[in-house]
């Protein structure tokens, strides 16, 4: 099989997802790296280059000159997709124009600096009928599939309650002042949007949420804050959540809860019982039942269902992590974007998040930024 | 040193509650049953007696009965205190006239049936000048005192989170349909009063976010429901929080969270550090840093602050519960009486939940209700 | 119910295995404490019954003192059994005594100071009829007694491994130096006996093993040191072990593990799946399964064994400890000596440990001395 | 940077190991798969180059053939070392002709079939300077780096109890009875060596023993089994050790632990404090004090040692696994490759096991299976 080749822009020295994304893609060596423009500053995207052993003729300083030198190179070099990872305001005109020429795209999420934004890219992805794929890495993991698979075939009954909360402590204080910190352009308006830690990890929460209980959220009632002083974006949220399915549930989202660091939860009940994933115990599932023990599944067992199976590398007790959550979400894409060349369709399980999910997320940050500051009307409803 | 003498009012054959209290009363020999009322049944009253091997002289039908002739004896046979377990309309007239009577009291929790009835219950305590306790039990636990005591020390700095969570899954179905079910006037506006799990479980979970962190709700938002279709009172809620020293919170109080058992845990975050503690896991307490490694506590070790020793019985390693929790209620509760009686004062680590807590409990309830289910405003002030 | 009146040898001010004894006696309201020989310095034993509101013509100096005036009072005010929880070297006296003289006992493990001791002491209970209860607490979980019914019930096919480890950490350096510790007995032959901490926690491992897997150990071959220098008695050692049933299997015990509080922990294995229970974790159970998933049961659960549920006083997720699986020695003793004042039986399922135990306990730990030094030959017939 | 070009010896098609030594080969783009022998069958190798997108020049049928053929290309094109995934009993020959022509080796543990060839590949190794790296998965866990390098700067005072223990259910029926199992050579005598469970995981818990424990076993008391009837190697031990540092302790290595995944454990304390570690949980180390409260480590943080943050790619709070832990393997085997073609030295932190530690690995299958089945001797010095 040949291998697709893969386009990165941003993800230079230094920046934590971009090496996360490589190693993500390349682990099952179906994707190969054939070029790059990994920083807007030329000397650092050309080291950064170097160092993952491309030559000097395929690393780019600027997303445009890259598309556009790409797309004369002979098919059978030309890289297939691009990958962006570069801070949000950046996601849009690149993903666009990666588009327009053709490109499938694998795109960091939250998907665009601007609602507007995302609904054009949503254009756009259907006007040229190109694969768009959005990494909201918690969805790649095999046990959130798993949770998701046994909410949709009713292991417990009409889902009622859905708690998802997402907390982190790496912004208790205004380490954006660091030179270099990641921090500083997700706090900062002009770079990441209208919101903060709603857009960073709230997004994920949501799209976690909605993924495994296969219902939409439909009107929230939220309180928004920046708990940091100086700080102009919201570092800390939560809210009451309605759901298109008859389900109610809260969200939580901070990045002020000093000394947790990336401890996404979630718990879903039903009528018949509930369950609970949490990211930095990522290999298990927690059903809770009324009548009958507690049952723990763990992933790569026998018991497990196609999709869980699909997502998974290493038999049970051998645990796997975010990366290789990450690298379901660009093998899914892979075998997407192999098939449609072939003309085949992939089966359902060969899944991850897309302009859809996209979407929602922009939507979500709206609809909490309308919400979080008003201290007069409750419920708000979904901005669309 | 003379054991103080207790009399029971409600507690009889099958309540789950009042053998609990009797268990807690009796296992540090500082207190001994001396008569009770234990139904209003006259033969199930005398059957729980003659169990707890009262003699039929000290077993009575009524609380009016008991008190009255209770007064009548000699001082050296007489009971000293009464704890009253009733359900929650039956806690204010016992109470009243048992604190008229010259009776210390300790009484259940929610404190009374209204509002009104707790003001009423206050100014009498204060006019007597007698001791009430309310067993609020999980402010009980070493641990709970341990996270007190270490918020107040200012090990996180100024606190800024506090999320607290109780869910159960008992009333997933409707239970309190079946005879003998201890569902049955708790979810009964009769004999609860405005709220079902709010007043159940929510007045805990309020209880402990603001003894654990020395704060007081100001305001909040919240969203009230019966889950359960034709169940009259709330069965699931969730709320934001404000509180007096400047933090922000959640409080999720749910008996629909079906498969979970009394899963009750708090977080509360600082500026330099947050705890966890999970009433499952009572004898641990987690301190995460954002420079350091998490620590657990475990109790009955010599790190452990002094008002967590005073409560613990068991050297580290030797787990202690909930019946322990309930036990430290009334230790505390006997050594304040019996210092009192030599004219002495104890130490402030010889704490319990007052008429204070009680009047809080009601307050929250009734604030709960006001905004749970008004879907135009968003804050509502603290009832008072 | 008449209470059972008890009589307490050993557990004065300061001890804390006498105050849990009292906890675990007193809890159920079915025993009460009515003399007492709190040590043999006359000032604390009369210091210690003042305490816990003894009259002073029932506090005595001496168990032989105790014992006799005990028989000589009117049987409706005469101790019914005697509760001895002193060092090793004072077990042996006065539970003969107390056997000959009529009481019931209850006994602190391991049985005696010597093997020869103990099969005298079997013996006598075997001469008198009287119930002598030994306190391998461990055995009262409610948990340990599913684990022992699930695995008599076949769930887990034949029994083929079984894993036992006690690791503690006090005795990590010379504690027993210290005027007042515990320890100070416990590591003298003069004491103890012939073993420090197989008498200590080793006996209980053994207890616990052969209690859960209905197996006995039939030969061992084992590495028994002390640590730390200057040690008399060993306070480390291990053992390889086989079982009449068929199984194999490893036991750990230490008290050289620093840093560990009491961490006892078994796992038994059989040819369908295996169980874990560990003391500091006690209400739950971990099932494992080849085929399906891990399944934690917690106690005060619906789908609870009768013989855990009769031993649990507290619904799910109320979590229960150390003192309670004491009480339920002490609660199942009790009902047992006033089932046989009735002239009846009670059910299987009212279980506690008997001098058969005691006995056992004694010939582990002359087993393990003589195993445990021998560097030539590798299997130790169980000595008898 | 060149990337490293590796050719890959065994798995093909179906072999789990194979998809798990590329991934972590491939994912940090240091090293690509340029050519393999993935298989005897000519057909299966073929196919399974082809799923690895290789051309068909480069896939061959014997592994004599691939190292002739990839010798006599041109410098630019030829592999640069080679990765050994068969069977035990074809580990030898292929690592000894790719050391005699210029090749460095990965190879797959245990080393070699028998103690005899693991001394021949030792000296090979020396003569020809080769760097050859072992793939003990488990030491290549940065949280495993830690909890060395903790004890070997002397957190814990001397070494005195190593328990380290690796129970799988895996073997619990004769599952090596199924075609295409990985059981089958696992439990044949001709082709896994003297024995079956210590070679599959003993090795490892030994290794991961020696490695975080600075000590090295001086002698051992064992006793080993085939539980499952007709099985003809071992599928369960344990033993009793002695380090040359002082140390004492227990292995345990079991693959008829019914339930159990693969669960690797290891307690090594000091005088001051203790450490736990445990592969299903592997991105905590447990640290337990005698007089402060337990710490939790998790990887990722600031707080964490040069050499552990250098062999972890993702912040806190984002796992990593199995994969990862192998990816270290090959990341530092790389490393040191490449710094020696340039004539430098690589840092003592990127470190790797070696030729020594699969000599260590031979001995100790030796040493087990000499003193597993002797029922006379108790302790049989390590042979050498």
């Amino acid at each position: 099989m040949q291998r697709l080749k893969m386009g990165m822009i941003g993800g230079g020295r230094g920046a934590f997802i971009g090496a996360i994304h490589r190693a993500a893609a390349l682990m099952d060596n179906q994707i190969e790296l054939v070029c790059g423009c990994f920083s807007s500053k030329a000397e650092v995207s050309l080291a950064s280059g170097r160092d993952l052993g491309l030559s000097d003729d395929r690393i780019y300083t600027t997303y445009e000159e890259m598309i556009r030198r790409e797309c004369a190179l002979d098919p059978a070099q030309r890289m297939d997709f691009v990958s962006i990872v570069t801070p949000n305001q950046l996601h849009f005109a690149p993903a666009m124009m990666a588009l327009e020429q053709g490109f499938d795209v694998v795109l960091d999420k939250p998907m665009t600096f601007s609602l507007e934004e995302a609904y054009q890219l949503k254009a756009k992805v259907e006007q040229t009928g190109r694969i768009l794929a959005l990494t909201h890495t918690y969805s790649g993991y095999p046990m959130v599939k798993e949770a998701r698979f046994r909410v949709a075939r009713g292991d417990f009954g009409r889902i009622r309650k859905i708690y998802v909360e997402y907390p982190q402590g790496w912004l208790s204080t205004r380490v954006e002042l660091q030179a270099g910190s990641n921090a500083g352009w997700r706090t900062d308006p002009k770079r990441s949007g209208k919101a903060g830690a709603m857009g960073d990890i709230g997004t994920h929460a949501l799209q976690l949420a909605e993924y495994v209980a296969s219902q939409r959220c439909t009107s929230l009632c939220a309180d928004l804050q920046a708990v940091v002083e100086g700080r102009l974006l919201d570092d800390d949220g939560a809210a009451l959540l309605r759901f298109d399915g008859g389900a109610s549930g809260v969200l939580i989202a901070t990045q002020v809860a000093a000394g947790e660091e990336n401890a996404l939860n979630i718990r879903v009940y039903g009528e018949k019982g509930g369950l609970q994933w949490s990211q930095m115990d990522p290999n298990a599932l927690y059903l809770r039942w009324p009548d009958r023990p507690m049952e723990v599944l763990h992933t790569g067992n026998g018991y497990m269902s196609a999709v869980a199976q699909i997502n998974t590398r290493t038999p049970g007790g051998h645990p796997e992590g975010y990366i290789e959550a990450f690298a379901n979400l660009y093998r899914n894409f892979a075998r997407t974007v192999q098939a449609k060349r072939r003309g085949e369709k992939v089966p359902d399980e060969v899944d991850f998040p897309t302009v859809e999910d996209g979407v929602r997320g922009m939507q979500f940050i709206e609809t909490m930024v309308r919400a979080g500051y008003d201290n007069d009307h409750k419920w708000v409803d979904w901005v669309k």
